[in-house]
C-alpha cells in the first residue's frame, strides 16, 4: 500500500495519541496538540475560503511564535505552499521573493508593517494582507486579523486530500551565489523522511521538549519542528534569541533539547546569569549552520552537562545531510572524542553523500585529499522554484553539488575544509558576497569591488569589502557602509572596508579572491569557518 | 529529488561507513560489513549469471544463518524477489509455495534435502538447486554449492539499478483464513520505511547488537533485520532457540537486544542455567507475535534488568504496526506501567491504526467497545502474490482489515481481545483452522469437524477439534492425529481431539464455532490470547 508520505502525518498522529498533552508553548499561551490542531484545522479552512487552491504560495513573516507553527501544517494541510520569509531581509528582498514566487497572501507580525507598507504597491500577486498579532486595521492598508480569521473558520471544508508526496510543501528563499536568492522547494515526501532522520538520530522520543531557539524560518529550525511532532514532543516557541530568556526556559519548561548554530552557543557560554539555572532535564544540544571548533563542543557538554551533537546540512537537504555521531566500535575519548563530534560527520540513511574531484571520483579517505562534497537522496529538494537555469546548475546528473569542499578521513568522517561557492556564512546566514559587490558597485564612486570571508571570533566569518575607487573620487569607509545599508539586509554589510589601489587579477581579468583570502586565513586549518 | 526508498540503501551505508566492523557473527563465522557486502555482490553476481532477471522469484529454505541474511540484501539486489520459506512446513506446503510463486531457483540446507526430494519433481517452475551448507551433488538429484556459486562470481556484472520503489523485495506465504497461504508481497518502499520506524522506536543505534533469535522467514525476525544494518550494527544468527545458547551469547557476544514469542520469554524464564550469565550489556527485549500477559513483562525486565517492550503486527504490515510505549507524561508507574506496555499499542508514525464497528465507524475510547483493527500506511502489504481475489479481500477501501478484534481505552491504547478471522496462533505460528478442519475431512471416517483455539499455558492457544463421525463407522483420536500428520506441519496438528455427537450450528446450518469457544475461555477477559 501506498500513502503519500507528509509531515501532516505527524500532526495527525500527535493529535491522535497526545489529545491532552501539552503541544505546543508560546509565551503565555499553552495548546494541547488537539488545540493546536484545531487551529490549523481553521487556518487551512480560512485559506480555502479565501481562494487558496492546490500549489498556492502562502507567505509568512514571522519570529518564532506558535501561528507560524501553525502555518507550517494549516498552510500545506489545504495543498499550498508555506513561504517564510527570513526576518532578517529587506523590504526590497521581502518584495522580491514574494513576487518571485508568487504569493497570494501574506501573514506579517505588527512589528514589520512599516516595512510591508513600503514595497506593498510593487507586489504584484499578494492581494490580501493577514496581520498575525492584533486586530484588523484599515490604515496605512487594510489588514485582516489572523484570530479574527480563525474564529470565522468555524465550519470544517472537505479535506484537500494530498495525491502526490512530490508536491512541493515549503518554499525557503536562500542565499546562495547569485545576486537573488533563490526558493528552495521541499516536498511533503523531502519533509517526512527528513523528520524520520533526525528523530532517528537524535533520539527524539515524546518526551522531549524542544526549545525552538533558531528562526523557524532557517534551515535548522524548520528540521526540527516535524520531528518534534512526529513524535508527540513539545514545542516551545522562542521570539528572539536571548540567552537569559534561554535559560529561564530551560528551567522553566523543562526543556530536553535545542539547536544552536555555533555564535549562539558561545553567546550562551558567556552568559554569566545563568550560573544558578537548572539543566539536569536537558538531554542533548544539536549544533549546525556553520563549523563547529571542538573546543566549543567540549565546553558546551561540561557546561550544561549533556549530550552535543553536531550535523551538516543545506536549506536544500531540508537540512540535516550528516551527523558527527562517533562510532561506537571506535571507543573514542577525550579530545578525539571531542573533534569527532565537532565535524561535518556522516550520512543520515537514504542519502548518499561523496567528496568528489573535478572527474566526480571519490577522494582518497586520507584527511588530506580535498574534494566537492555531492549529496543525492530523498531529502535533497526538488528544484529552486521557478528557476530551472539555477536548479540545473545545482542538481546535476542525479547530484546536488554543494558547493563545499572537504576531506574524508579514513573512518568515513567528513570535514569541510573551504567553500567553492562565493558564500559567506555569518554566523549561520549566508551573505552572497556577489550581492554585496552589487550593492557597492551602485555606489557612483565604485570602479571595482571585492568582498571575500575572514574569520571572526564571534560570527565565525564575516564579510569585508576590498574597494577600487574611480579616479578622481573620494569616499570613505563609513560612506560605503551607509551606502550598503540602504540596500543590504544588517548581516550582509561587510563588517570592515579597505580602499586599495587595485584588485588581483588573473590571465581573463578574472579577481583572484582566493589571493585576497590568504593572508587572512593562513593561520587556519581550513579555509572556511 | 526523489530516489527509490529501499532496505538496499542500508546495506550501502553500513558498508560505507562501518566496512571493518563486525556486522555478522554466525556460529564460528564473523564477518565484516565489507566482507558481508562482498559475499553479497557475489550472490547478486551469481544470480544474474544464473539467468535471473527482474521480478523472479528466489526461494531459500533455511534456519537462522549468515548465508540467509545475504539472500536477503543479494537476491533483491539484482531485481529479484527473495522468498522464505518456513521450514516447519510441510513438504506439500513447500511444493505449493514453490509453485505458486513460480520461483526458480531454490536455496537449502542439507536437513531439508530429504524433503525437498520428496516434492522436487513436482516442481513447475524450479530449475535449479543450490545446497546452502555442504559441498556439490549429484546424487539424489543434482545441488550446486553456495560457496562455490559465490566463489565463482568473482567478475562484477552491471549493477541492476532499482526503478520503482514499489517492485516486490520479499514474498513471505502466511496462513490466514483460507486452506492455502498467501503470499505476501513486501516492496522495498514497505521495508525501508519499516524499516525507519522499527529503528526509532526501538532507539537501535550502531552499538546495537542483536540476536536473531526469531526465524528470519518469520515476521518478527525480518523485521528487525534491515533495522539493525540501516543502523549499521551487528548481527547475530542463532540456528534454533535454544535458551542455554541465548544466555551464552547475551555474555560472549555482548548481545544489546532481541525479539522474542512470549512463548520463548517464557521458556528463558524457566531456564535456570542461566543464573550466573551476565546481561549487563541488554539493553531491549521486544516481544510480539501474540498477546502478551503483563506478568511477563515485569519477569523479564526484573530478570533480565532491561527495558522490555510489545508490539503487534502481521505479516501484511511488514510487521510492526504498534508498540506500546507508556506515554512519558502520563507517568505510569507500577502494574499500571507493566499493563501499559503489555497492550497492543499504539501505532507507529505515517501508520494510521484504527479500530472500526461493522459500520467502519471507529468504536468509542471507553476500553469497552470492541471492533475490527484496520490500518493504512506505507508498511502495508502490496497484496498477496497472484492472488487477486484475497488480495480484495484483505484490501478494502484503502484499508487493510486484520481480523484482530479489539478495544481501545481513553488514552488511545489498542488491546485485541478477540480475533475475526478464524485464525489460531500457537506461539507465534499461524494456523488456519479452515486448511485443519480440510485435512479431518480427508479422513473417511469424519463426517464434521470444527477447529478452534483453546487457551494453553505454554503457547497461549493450541488448536482442539471437534470431530463428528460418520454414522457406522469408528476412529479413535490417536487415529485421527496420525492421520493429520500425514498432511499438517507438525505445529497444526490439533492438542486435543473431541469425538462428538453433532456441532452447534445456526440456522443456515453453519458451525457456530463461538459457542464452542465460550466454555474455554469464560475465565478469560479476551477471547483470544
Amino acid at each position: 500500500m501506498n500513502v503519500p508520505l507528509s509531515p501532516l502525518m505527524f500532526l495527525r498522529r500527535a493529535t491522535k495519541l497526545y489529545p491532552n498533552k501539552t503541544g505546543v508553548v508560546c509565551g503565555e499561551h499553552r495548546f494541547t496538540y488537539s488545540q493546536f490542531s484545531e487551529r490549523v484545522r481553521r487556518l487551512s479552512t480560512f485559506l480555502q475560503m479565501a481562494g487558496i487552491r492546490k500549489g498556492d504560495v502562502v507567505a509568512f513573516l514571522s519570529r518564532n511564535c506558535h501561528r507560524l507553527l501553525e502555518a507550517y501544517y494549516g498552510v500545506i494541510e489545504c495543498g499550498a505552499v508555506l513561504l517564510p520569509l527570513n526576518i532578517r531581509l529587506t523590504p526590497e528582498d521581502f518584495q522580491y521573493a514574494l513576487n518571485h514566487s508568487g504569493a497570494r497572501l501574506l501573514f506579517f507580525e505588527d512589528d514589520f508593517l512599516d516595512s510591508v507598507d513600503r514595497f506593498r504597491s510593487d507586489l504584484s500577486t499578494v492581494k490580501e494582507f493577514v496581520l498575525l498579532d492584533r486586530a484588523p486595521i484599515s490604515e496605512p492598508f487594510p489588514c485582516l486579523s489572523y484570530e479574527d480569521c480563525l474564529a470565522a473558520a468555524e465550519a470544517s471544508l472537505a479535506q484537500v486530500p494530498l495525491e502526490d508526496e512530490n508536491d512541493v510543501a515549503e518554499l525557503f528563499y536562500t542565499s546562495g551565489t547569485s545576486d537573488r536568492p533563490k526558493g528552495v522547494m521541499l516536498t511533503h515526501r523531502n519533509l517526512y523522511l527528513h523528520a524520520l532522520n533526525v528523530a532517528l538520530f537524535l533520539q527524539t522520543q515524546d518526551v522531549d521538549v524542544q526549545l525552538h531557539t533558531i528562526p523557524l524560518f532557517h534551515a535548522n529550525g524548520w528540521g526540527a519542528t516535524h520531528s518534534i511532532t512526529c513524535m508527540g514532543g513539545t514545542h516551545v516557541m522562542l521570539k528572539r534569541f536571548d540567552p537569559r530568556r534561554v535559560f529561564q526556559l530551560i528551567e522553566s519548561e523543562k526543556i530536553t533539547t535545542f539547536n544552536l548554530v555555533p555564535t549562539m552557543a558561545t553567546s550562551l557560554l558567556q552568559e554569566n546569569h545563568a550560573l544558578q539555572a537548572d539543566f539536569s532535564g536537558l538531554r542533548l544540544i544539536h549544533l549546525g549552520g556553520s563549523a563547529v571548533p571542538w573546543t566549543l563542543v567540549e565546553a558546551l557538554e561540561k557546561r550544561f552537562g549533556c549530550a552535543v551533537t553536531c550535523g551538516y546540512g543545506l536549506s536544500e537537504t531540508s537540512p540535516v545531510l550528516t551527523v558527527a555521531h562517533p562510532k561506537s566500535h571506535l571507543k573514542d575519548a577525550g579530545e578525539t572524542r571531542y573533534r569527532r563530534l565537532a565535524m561535518t560527520g556522516l550520512e543520515l540513511p537514504g542519502t548518499e553523500v561523496r567528496v568528489v574531484d573535478e572527474e566526480g571520483r571519490e577522494v582518497a579517505p586520507d584527511a588530506r585529499a580535498v574534494g566537492e562534497i555531492i549529496a543525492r537522496g530523498n531529502t535533497v529538494m526538488k528544484g529552486y522554484w521557478n528557476d530551472p537555469v539555477e536548479t540545473a546548475k545545482a542538481l546535476r546528473k542525479g547530484w546536488l553539488y554543494t558547493g563545499d569542499m572537504a576531506v574524508v578521513d579514513s573512518e568515513g568522517y567528513i570535514l569541510i575544509v573551504d567553500r567553492k561557492k562565493d558564500l559567506i556564512i555569518r554566523g549561520g546566514e549566508n551573505i552572497s558576497s556577489v550581492e554585496v559587490e552589487k550593492a557597492l558597485y551602485a555606489h557612483p564612486a565604485v570602479l571595482e569591488a571585492a568582498v571575500i570571508a575572514v574569520p571572526d571570533p564571534k560570527w565565525g566569518e564575516v564579510p569585508k569589502a576590498f574597494v577600487v575607487l574611480k579616479p578622481e573620487t573620494e569616499c570613505t569607509s563609513e560612506e560605503l557602509r551607509r551606502h550598503c545599508r540602504k540596500t543590504l539586509a544588517a548581516y550582509k554589510i561587510p563588517d570592515s572596508f579597505e580602499l586599495v589601489a587595485s584588485l588581483p587579477k588573473g590571465g581573463t581579468g578574472k579577481i583572484l579572491k582566493r589571493l585576497l583570502r590568504a593572508p587572512y586565513w593562513s593561520q587556519s586549518e581550513k579555509q572556511v569557518h
